[in-house]
């Protein structure tokens, strides 16, 4: 039997400036990264966003970022390991807070953005990130870019660790994402996205944009909300993953 | 038997910014109150200056304040009840992931500067900050000035409560300290000190600003240690209580 | 010959947060205030919103705020007048850069949310405002809530003041604006709305919400442009006021 | 006829958080590069420490920095070029209102921290930052790290450029600063630290951690007055400069 989760980046609103549309998409997907202050979202925002989460039974995964505001926390920050785990301890802590608060159980944690890029190819920081879970609670689900040494900073800590994939992006040789600046970086046909998933699931490969095939595992997949046809997409996918036998469930669930 | 903790507001420091010797004072109070990053503190700050709390033996309290840098969290801000309660419970969630992190169990929580002000004297605030720590955990410790709102409110909903006076702070009619911008709002006399403190923790009371006397419940007593003189203040403190068969110990403890 | 402005907040979006429809409003207002980046905007917003404000030939003004994104500087924060003089000052600054750069001339100064509403009602921090602008440069133009003590405190000083009024709210006796947690806060009828600025500029009198009819001074008029209602009352507006024989130009034009 | 500039940096206060001894660093700067409350820095300590430079009669620069108050500005933030254009124009912008409120004329830009190192080693960077000095004032002097992009960058757009040493730092053979991570990278000996900057001036060469000799070029001498052995040697500095008959003046002065 053949199983995977849909995770989806929620909570992204920030005082009166709103971004997304988490009622929607917390139908459809299985597990919600919940941003925790840092690079999105605001205590309020995070008290509203768990509580859908909790209602929706879905798998509620902290998702901290670097200080940046501004950036979306998508701007890589030169941070020390030690830097990053206090900032990974931190806004968990927050996170889990408010789940408690609304009866729920925090279920994972992705690191959102640079800081998520930049663990998945530095060893040092993808440990940082790993250990700051590890010690606030050692079963807690480490959310990582498969193959990545986030991936493998977590396993190797005795994590349970779920490999993410990505519908809508394309992969390098190394395994790692095409950046976002090259041309080639996006699957835009929904039907090629859609089996290019199944292929990863059921086949545990991917096609790189040199052709080559290389391995992959996917135990999680990223999907988006913040647009109509990204909702659109999303439930597409989870239909077409339901024809193929390809059973939806949260993480650990 | 008579008894009081010693409480002091710890880990202010911010990034490169020192402030405070918290080294030292933590070798001469029972609880300490460590900022949470929002009027003080950052995620670096929290892991040590807690770290130093659990080895210290003291008494752990989440210390949550207003989100003013800038104003160390002492400028009013006009925020709804709810506001109140999100922003408690991040900052105790954040504060309690470092706590148990280092082996240590958060033993109370304190409100800062202006929001402690605020919810010393409105009702709808006091009750905000009570529900917050309550929802979070029962069993934590409020502490609140004495005879206040916040003291009612924690009380009301079945909190423990730790009625909190100030050793160099003058009281006036009504039970509130005088406001820092009256010339009489100090106690400068380190001797007057100790005794109006020894007379509330004995007699459970303490004299006006215009010569009443009124009744106050003493559990704790804030003193501060960010100069040599404020240190040797608390040292003469301690062991002046000492010597009249007061014990010092902390809340709960 | 009649005569007013019609003016309007731009410039409030912040990193990836988009708000408001400022390439729209800004065919049908005559002046700008835009977002120095406290309470909304960032330094990359300023730098296209004062573009496209110099190329709509509008007139461009400073709309410092509180230093609160969360709260988007509707929260009253107990300040000194020191601080709120400094905070304007940097604004200001910050924002006649942008306006340096592309050609422009700042004209004037309207403070954001809960500024302006403190301002209006206390004498020393409406003198505070009016000093930084003063200070910075007497020929810019202070927009005021028309009848208030920042009214006051710009005219005392020597500064131009343009008297603002509000199309979609009420007043009371005294002139001031009826509180939005008020029921009848709004006017929502837009023919109603047009009629009574109408009366605002031409009688120079307005009915509160007792029924008496007071004075008032309709230099400018504050419109906004964030719902695509509310950009289609504005062009109504517009349209109306031209039929009234009312010229529509932005102040010290 | 030999001269040379001393440079600080100052106004890097941030609310109750006190740093530096400003008052007595600039009786002995000719320039003072004040923080603009991006990484340091507030209105207040920046109305007041340009009050203080004014007084002085030093030169005034501004000191923009990565808005990152945590970090002090010293993380790298991967931004794009007009990112740090806006941020410049931004943080010049808000110094140069301060400066002209106490009358005095913004003379020079000195980047900061990561900023500085970044601009120093990156093209793109660079030229971000002249330009957004030369857009806002042409005559505004850019203080860059001797030799480096950045003071190429300046000169090719026609700014006037300062290249500025270090009194204290070890060169390597590119003529980059050894980076402090490496145990050789301070000059520990004032006397060797002040032999070594007589040396740039006159002779305009250094002598570089693997024993070449450089050439480079000393217009300005970043001196630190944080602490009193600091102070001291900013002295000592001075006066061997005026023993070796070299001028001390503020660049442009």
């Amino acid at each position: 039997m053949y199983k995977v989760d849909l995770n989806s980046d929620l909570g992204e609103s920030f005082g009166v400036y709103m971004i997304g549309q988490d009622e929607e998409i917390l139908k459809v997907v299985t597990s919600a990264n919940i941003a925790c202050g840092f690079h999105a979202g605001d205590p309020d925002v995070m008290w509203k966003t768990v509580k859908m989460a909790v209602e929706n039974n879905v798998g509620i995964g902290a998702h901290p970022g670097f200080p940046d505001l501004q950036g979306f926390g998508r701007r890589d920050m030169r941070v020390s390991p030690k830097e990053v785990y206090n900032m990974m301890v931190y806004q968990i802590g927050a996170l889990n807070a408010f789940t408690e608060l609304h009866g729920g159980r925090l279920n994972h944690v992705k690191p959102h953005g640079a800081l998520y890029n930049m663990a998945s190819a530095c060893k040092e920081l993808a440990e940082a990130v790993a250990e700051s879970i590890y010690h606030l609670n050692p079963r807690l689900i480490l959310f990582g870019l498969a193959g990545s040494e986030l991936v493998k900073a977590g396993r190797k800590l005795g994590l349970y660790v779920a490999e993410e994939v990505f519908a809508d992006r394309t992969y390098q040789r190394d395994g790692t994402l095409t950046p976002r600046s090259f041309p080639n970086s996006m699957v835009k046909d929904p039907d090629e996205a859609v089996e290019r998933v199944i292929k990863m699931i059921k086949e545990q490969e991917v096609e790189t944009i040199d052709g080559t095939v290389i391995p992959i595992q996917a135990d999680t997949i990223c999907v988006h909300g913040d647009e109509p046809s990204a909702l659109r997409f999303v439930r597409h996918l989870r239909a077409s993953l339901h024809e193929n036998g390809i059973y939806v469930e949260k993480v650990g669930g």
